[in-house]
């Protein structure tokens, strides 16, 4: 059964390795467990709902804890806590485009707020209802889950907004393809979710960011249906299609997703290897994905990330004979882990992989065996249970990610690393890794991990996190970054995006939410923060 | 000098070869030509400007004749016949964004509508001035013509928005790097053009088109100013470059573009094969579109436009040869000509065009040497010229073209040209000939060319074609495809639109005119049928 208070199935666990907590004690020493509320102490908490009753509607008390919080750390953080602030007040399971219509028209007659809901795996606050005079009414997608319709020729398959990845992979596996589009939420996120946030995959590289996934599709709007056909390309005025990515819920429920899906690949490996410092490695895979290298995926995790990397991975004695090797190669203390994948036709592939090891080398780079990338693909949507390991044994952990420029790479990572170490507050000391996992030939994304050891209480945890992740953001906007290249805005995010869409951006972006949905029903305070009605 | 009534730089002149000619005459009967007007009886028609005196304004007669049509049929049989019906008020070449935001200004104050001009050769009447009330001012980019900043690192250039392709090209190549947009309107169309109309060009298979060149820029809208930063990827929200490209100048001007470019490339080569009829060319393209072949380029004639065009290249004896070598291979009479181009890195490409070769084989088609790949890329810019070769003869061409998913291509290409050929009129023949020239893992884009005999006026040859374009542009709609892959809307296409977009997508399309310019001033008419302030 899925945890009411963390990530995943409760049959997943995940505890941290005897190495890594003793190299993270190390370096935030000893950690303090903060205690967890059950969930029957936070049911008690639920109060009268204030909708009126629907037939597609319940008010069950547990659901409603269910669906209050995504998997932000404050979220995270109220539901160990059992501070939950706002529940909605309903959840409404709609099985058709009609009943979303349906339930949209009753929530703008009863004015209710509705928050379309997929996965329920934001970290940014995209499906948390505001506090607000009107009541709240959570739309989930989850039984809208099932493929419609596949067509082979043109490659488009339809599916329900409330798919989720392992549903939706199988549905496509079973008549032989493939949508390829593996965020790490991707155990439970949703590709309704993964177009209203503009996601991306570890794969992308190969199959493209949801942007070039979406093909068309449904959306139910306050002001009526809204259908993208399927064209393949269009100069025909805007895109509608780049309306609705990234809307959040803003203009209307998604209701219908076409994706352009490929047949299963014939073969698939993903390798790792090391270079001996950052501004090679940096040269290099620079090099690799400018070259337009056919690759289906390419990272490059910093030295602090490879060595952290290497030490939670446990195994020890293997890990240390690695270490050894990859120093006679020249490869050292400031070494940086490269991991790559190549996926595709057989021949095709074998020639991508042969070049790519050839520069790897020619860069002064180290092949390694298969074993670590074996690994990393049994690991692949593993690292949101991490959380848990840590909390266990008292300390916190995040994420903050960006993407800019190649131009700026480097030096945006040093200070985004540099902020959330001088603003961890207390005195206390903060592990800062950064990975770039999205390479594209114009920049890359730059991913951060920042574990950090919780204060004595809950406040003081969230105090310090809050301090750590507006310095970060407040360095992205100054480095010209995007507030968000994979998780979204929702409302963690919303201050920052008028540094990125500047006024005339923010104003077009209300002008369009104002058309479709003039009352403001649908999903209040995300992405644009006008929680309060706004205008 | 630029014709004022035709297409390119009068020098150039490419006249029918003689096997050409005899092969439409066959088709179409002896051609009738109409009489063309001269320059200085239609500098005469120039009525006086309505507009108000400003110092970066010029009314100089033959200047506003110079921009007061496009390249479409319309705008030709305008040009060759001298009926202009309108001019506009005045031309104004400003140098610099701040002037273009101050003639905005004037412009708002004054109550002029404003025409932003790139390199005039809209072929859907993007640029002409509308019959208003209103004074109307064409504002032209072409003095905005410099590459203003170059980041090798991120590979992203800046020009002014009124750069026409070749000294674009040229600009970068001094430094050792290419953008690729090659449409054919290349020699004169402007990269601001390119984004307000979303252009693709003829390798776009390597490059893109220019929805993934265009990385960011400046607009100048009647609300201010949208500066939109270089990001190479975010989920922050609906992307603001989408809602600019396609915008045909409704939202604002566009004054810098920031493009994407890469090194010089290594090696290129274009090459022709041969499948045996077109069904099995479908299959085969189609399948090396999917598999991601990288190709810079791909393009299928149907076997009358393979026919066509070996009649109108001359050669006969060497055509001649090529035909009966093709027949003992297989490909008789319904052979369909296959044209790629393979451009990279010279060991990569060597692969790629191994694999291309194989798979042509064995499909059952035929490679041939290397010379009607060289012929097609001495020729690639010279269609725009092959109406002039016609007109002198006495006849008319025109294109159409659209986009659908796979499915859907051989039936809406069959229906296009049928109802083309059901729609010539006055019992007269038409000569209709395709190509697939844009090729996607989803679908294809269908180009279709049509030559008629002149009737014996411009008005009736303008009816007739106006009852082929109508018709054809009902068959697109019909099938599902967009009315434009690559022209763009413009005034003779905007009937059409409500039918790809739906009424909901035209009132988020109008609701950001609305917002972006209240009072329509700018292109009035263009994208949307408002011509009257319509709201």
């Amino acid at each position: 059964m899925r945890r009411w208070n963390g990530w995943g199935d409760s049959a997943n666990h995940y505890p941290l390795k005897p190495s890594g907590l003793r190299f993270i004690q190390a370096r935030l020493g000893n950690g303090i467990p903060l205690s967890d509320a059950d969930l029957q102490a936070v049911l008690q908490q639920v109060p009268a709902s204030r909708l009126p009753d629907h037939p597609l509607v319940s008010t069950d008390a547990e659901l409603r804890v269910r669906h209050a919080r995504g998997q932000s750390l404050p979220d995270w953080l109220a539901m160990r806590s059992g501070d939950f602030q706002v529940f909605p007040d309903g959840v409404a399971l709609p099985q058709s485009s009609d009943q979303v219509r349906e339930l949209l028209d009753w929530a703008r007659a009863n004015d209710i707020a509705v928050i379309p809901y997929g996965g329920g795996t934001s970290v940014v606050g995209h499906i948390n209802p505001p506090a607000q005079e009107r009541p709240v009414l959570t739309l989930s997608l989850a039984a809208m889950n099932q493929l419609l319709d596949l067509d082979t020729q043109s490659q488009i398959a339809t599916f329900g907004a409330g798919t989720p990845g392992p549903q939706l992979e199988a549905q496509l596996r079973e008549k032989g393809y493939l949508l390829g589009h593996f965020p790490q939420s991707w155990e439970l996120s949703t590709v309704g979710g993964w177009v209203a946030s503009r996601s991306s995959g570890q794969q992308s590289m190969r199959y493209g960011r949801i942007e070039q996934m979406f093909a068309g599709g449904r959306v139910e709007t306050p002001r009526g249906t809204l259908e993208i056909p399927t064209i393949p390309a269009s100069s025909a005025g805007p895109d509608l299609r780049e309306m609705v990515l990234g809307s959040e819920g803003r203009l209307g429920v998604i209701t219908e997703v076409k994706v352009r899906v490929t047949p299963l690949p014939e073969t698939e490996t993903f390798q790792v290897a090391f270079a001996p410092d950052w501004d090679t490695a940096v040269a290099l895979v620079r090099e690799m994905t400018q070259s337009k290298l056919p690759l289906s995926m390419l990272r490059l995790s910093n030295a602090e990330e490879t060595r952290t990397h290497l030490m939670l991975a446990g195994h020890e004695r293997l890990v240390g004979l690695l270490h050894r090797y990859l120093r006679l190669r020249g490869c050292g203390d400031n070494k940086c882990m490269i991991t790559f994948g190549v996926t595709g036709p057989a021949r095709q592939s074998a020639q991508t992989l042969a070049e790519a090891r050839r520069r790897i080398r020619q860069a002064g780079g180290v092949m390694t065996g298969t074993l670590l990338g074996k690994k990393w693909e049994e690991a692949r949507f593993r690292s949101p249970y991490l959380r848990h390991g840590l909390w266990e044994h008292g300390y916190a952990v995040d994420t903050l990610e960006t993407c800019v420029d190649w131009s700026r790479v480097t030096e945006t990572m040093n200070k985004m690393e540099q902020a959330i170490r001088d603003h961890a507050g207390d005195g206390e000391a903060v592990h800062v890794f950064t990975h770039l996992s999205h390479l594209y030939p114009q920049g890359s994304s730059i991913y951060t991990t920042y574990v950090f050891r919780c204060s004595p209480d809950y406040q003081q945890t969230h105090q310090r996190w809050q301090a750590m992740k507006t310095a970060a953001s407040d360095v992205i906007a100054r480095q010209g970054g995007t507030i968000s290249h994979q998780h979204g805005v929702g409302r963690d995010h919303a201050p920052w995006l008028v540094k990125e869409k500047g006024e005339q951006g923010m104003a077009a972006l209300q002008a369009l939410m104002n058309h479709f949905d003039p009352e403001h029903h649908l999903n209040p305070g995300c992405l644009l923060d006008d929680s309060n009605r706004g205008e």
